[in-house]
């Protein structure tokens, strides 16, 4: 396994690789992996040659107050389960390598990125979008791989690379469960006990409406009612959303068509999204 | 020549000649095609074994009450020189094509491209910078060639592709004088006669301060008063800057060294710009 991060090297290695014929899958991450990114890396290997992990914290997708400080940096356990799961090469980059002095280049995909996460995240996707088309053009991917836990980042990376004709494809994989079913993520470190128990009415307000959506409930204020009342027994601290939304548009759903259930909630100071297809 | 505006058999193809070996080179250009735009395929086509041009008059780079809607379109003409001047591909979109319904992709290369064209265009590099990311992704160009009458346009685009790690090699190509010495552009066709021959102090200008340096003078207020008191003999109808610059960060220059002499002023309702570097 390579690990680099010198990106006149790897963009030449690349080059090799693409003049092989072989594809390349690329699963960026902030680090601190999980089995949630283990399940992309695999996804990845099912579908491409040539599997490019990136690591790296990315600053400028968080805003002030975040969390960026206090981020879990897991560096040799990230590397050890990559080198496990057969990944080509890990790039790790420095702030300095990624965003060097005086620099100043931005890509924001307005409309879809300023709703739900991106209202209380001004910032988020702009860093999200930028830090991805670099990442993309560093690796030379023919396909990117992203968690569904994320749902509104894959909706606002797919239509910059539609709308910038990025010569590569993006796929969406399942969200990984805990054993107790919390979606699993970096962030689920912070929590305490107490705080974690309450947190797991997330994906029982989830389970509970899917499952009378499954059952033939169609009515959409039935469902947001079971949904809400279900996650508010455990009390988080704060709500930014818990409703159901158009898939395409994230604008919130009229009807149960093409419906997704989108969730933030804070426990603690812990902030947790979630999410469940209809 | 394949003349085409598909952009997904556009990718497929040029997907193709990457694989062959070959190296593509693109001159992007607005159309009504005049002889600084052959001079960049001609050094396409020095450079790279497949030449892609694009002709599109690029709506997201024009601000209110500039000349879109009357900006010279002569795409029979410029086909024309496209295949005697050997080009392989001319990629002609229309807006639909480029923008589709709802599209919201955006890239700003802030600093350098507020100051000068961009503080008196406010939108305008937002566009190019756009438009050319859009560009590179489809045709998958090696290398980009440019005019150095647009040297702001230059300087922003190289730092928007360095930033963004995009790979894609740029090459600033010089600028092409018609016979009176006016530097070509598509829009000199707006001039009457008489605007015409007050703006040919421009060049006057910009030779006689580049033939002062040569001959010793290092001063640089020295070299600006030439240079001012000539063009303004033109009486031009307004001046939105006519000074000397530093070449990379195109803040006002303190010394002559690493320095460029940039002037925009209009004559009559048409806005020219001009460049030298010392």
């Amino acid at each position: 396994m390579i690990v680099n991060n010198n990106i006149k090297e790897i963009q030449s290695l690349m080059k090799d690789i693409k003049k092989q014929g072989k594809t390349i899958g690329i699963v960026p991450t902030m680090g601190a992996l999980h089995a949630g990114h283990m399940s992309l890396v695999k996804k990845a290997k099912e579908n491409c040659d040539f599997i490019f992990v990136s690591v790296f914290v990315n600053p400028t997708q968080f805003g002030e107050g975040e969390d960026f400080d206090k981020y879990p940096r897991t560096l040799q356990a990230d590397l050890d389960k990559c080198e496990e799961e057969g990944v080509d090469l890990v790039f790790t980059p420095t702030n300095e390598i990624m965003y060097g002095e005086g620099y100043s280049t931005y890509i924001e995909a307005l409309n879809i990125s300023q709703i739900l996460e991106g209202a209380v995240r001004p910032i988020h996707f702009r860093g999200v979008c930028t830090v991805c088309t670099k990442l993309f053009n560093i690796s030379m991917a023919d396909y990117g791989f992203f968690g569904q836990k994320d749902y509104q980042q894959v909706a606002v990376l797919k239509k910059m690379v539609r709308e910038l004709n990025a010569p590569i494809e993006l796929v969406m994989c399942p969200i990984i469960r805990d054993t107790d079913n919390l979606a699993l993520s970096s962030r689920n470190v912070y929590l305490s006990p107490e705080e974690r128990a309450r947190a797991l009415f997330i994906n029982q307000g989830l389970f509970a409406a899917k499952e009378a959506f499954d059952k033939g409930e169609k009515d959409i204020n039935v469902l947001r009612k079971i949904l809400t009342d279900t996650i508010l027994k455990g009390k988080p601290d704060h709500v930014d959303y818990i409703d159901i939304f158009d898939r395409n548009t994230l604008e919130k759903a009229k009807d149960v068509n093409n419906a997704v259930i989108l969730i933030a909630a804070k426990y603690g100071s812990t902030r947790l999204i979630d999410n469940m297809e209809l």
